[in-house]
């Protein structure tokens, strides 16, 4: 059964606690925005696309409590976390339809229904990257979890492999919160992808030793100049392929795509509390005195990006400005 | 008081249990031969010149258990673990005293002498480089744990602050066994000299945004190329200084260093156990149906190497090969 992030019904948006994978599977029944921003902020729901949607879902919350205008709901949504641009695409989609007087619930849906769509196509369009790249290295998860459905670089590999390709993929665990190794290993196991887990420091090791064909990432943000900012740690995976001549791909719906930002340098980086590095699985492992830095994203400028791989195709970071004009004109 | 990893009297070796840093300070008392093995492996001891050290007072309780020849001695502290050269070079050095009928209690205490003199001395080598390059990022542990005192990467940074410098030190967390957050941290703290533990994926995010002056690590095998095979992620931490014009130094002493290796590719690379990845205290992380891969070290080529910070001075990778030849002709 493929993995679905999360779901809309009646008045109830439901949705999987990615906090407490793969250990259990526990489901939240949310009902006004408050708790949805508080499942964005605590990472109950996590990655840039499914939480674009979750806020959507929580403005169509908001409307129905009857306590907010649609401007004070988007402003609190919007406040959760600063670096994913899907996150205020989701919100501003249904902020629109809800001043205009439409129906919220069928804007969010048709949201929602726009990203899966966007994910599949990416498969699609990423899966023949694949066909002689067949040992894949991944950082955090950027599958159904973080995108309602398929993925975004988890969706080629998902392609390719209902093709018929024979693919391995290597996992990094991405500390500090083990998106990796709790939930890109737990997705890969569901559909028996053969997999392996290795601390991040490890991925340089496979990527300079031959072992690596291919890395292929999500995304959170993308500037119209190709950088991306994505989850901390991907900087170093993109340096190293780069140097070891390894192809890095960067995956992503449009709603990823800041059209406005020149480039990645001012794109606000996240910056979570010192536990989630001083504790592990909730027990101190640093001295009590010792403090942390804990950046959450990092920006990969684009020269180090191969190529994106995007629900239009495979196009090249100097293609990126000129394809989101033509994105945005098809929109309107 | 300065931290010592080990000490010996009387028949008995004593170590500080890294396992059990920094939450409790066990000392382990040793009296047989298997006992400072099985402490090597299970990485009671760890760093290169610590193990290198607490071999050579292995090979010493081994003859005074007069149940074994010195080669049988000898071999079985070999096979504890591949990758630090240190260690071979510690037990060899009391094997021939043992095997000459010398006093094998004053092999053993001259070679820790000798450690911690070269410890001293690469403070005082490398403690210029400092001068200016305040802000310092270590990876894994390099401290007086590692090399029973002062420590090869932090002794430039205690000679430098004992000289009045005012120092930085990004402590990169080092997964999977955490040396970094939970003994360089602790070393730093004990002597109040300022820190912040970050995970290893944020080294990149603050090497790229000119928040790191100088790279500082140790090594656990160099070869005459100047390659050096030291902590998993070590590589990545290299490339991505150079990438951003950030010296990169090596500190160790001459038993770190295998003149007889033409160049790093063939050195051997431990593999651990995947319960290091996959658990943490005891706790599965990752699905239960899931396998990792876990390299204990990586081989970082000498081009990345800024320079190395030895015994006699700061010498160029290309400079290590004739200095080794002098240091092992005056030797002699």
């Amino acid at each position: 059964m493929p993995v679905r992030a999360l779901w809309y019904r009646n008045g109830t948006l439901s949705l999987l606690d990615q906090r407490k994978l793969p250990g259990r599977t526990v489901v939240r029944r949310l009902t006004r925005l408050d708790q949805v921003a508080e499942a964005i902020r605590t990472l109950a729901v996590r990655g840039a696309p499914s939480i674009g949607v979750a806020a959507a879902y929580g403005m169509v919350l908001g409307q129905r409590e009857g306590r907010y205008t649609p401007d004070r709901a988007a402003r609190l949504l919007r406040a959760t976390r600063p670096t994913a641009y899907d996150l205020f695409v989701g919100i501003e989609t249904v902020r629109a339809a809800w001043a205009a007087g439409l129906d919220v619930v069928s804007a969010a849906d048709d949201y929602r229904a726009k990203i899966v769509d966007a994910c599949h196509r990416i498969g699609t369009a990423g899966a023949p990257l694949l066909a002689k790249a067949s040992r894949v290295l991944t950082h955090c998860n950027a599958g159904a979890l973080a995108t309602v459905e398929w993925g975004t670089a988890l969706a080629p590999i998902r392609v390719a492999r209902e093709r018929g390709a024979h693919l391995f993929v290597w996992v990094d665990e991405t500390r500090p919160l083990l998106q990796g190794s709790r939930l890109t290993a737990w997705e890969l196991g569901r559909e028996r992808i053969p997999h392996a887990v290795i601390v991040d420091n490890a991925a340089g090791h496979y990527l300079s030793t031959g072992q690596v064909d291919a890395v292929m990432v999500g995304a959170d943000r993308i500037a119209r100049n190709g950088d991306v900012a994505n989850k901390i740690g991907t900087y170093e995976k993109a340096v190293v392929a780069h140097e070891n001549g390894v192809p890095f791909y960067v995956a992503a719906p449009w709603s990823t795509f800041d059209s406005a930002r020149t480039n990645g340098r001012s794109i606000p980086v996240e910056q979570r509390g010192e536990a989630e590095v001083l504790e592990f699985t909730g027990r101190r492992v640093a001295p009590r005195a010792s403090h942390a830095r804990n950046p959450a994203f990092d920006v990969t400028p684009a020269r180090y990006v191969t190529a994106f791989v995007t629900p239009l195709g495979v196009i090249r970071p100097r293609e990126v400005a000129r394809t989101l004009a033509r994105v945005e004109r098809d929109a309107r």
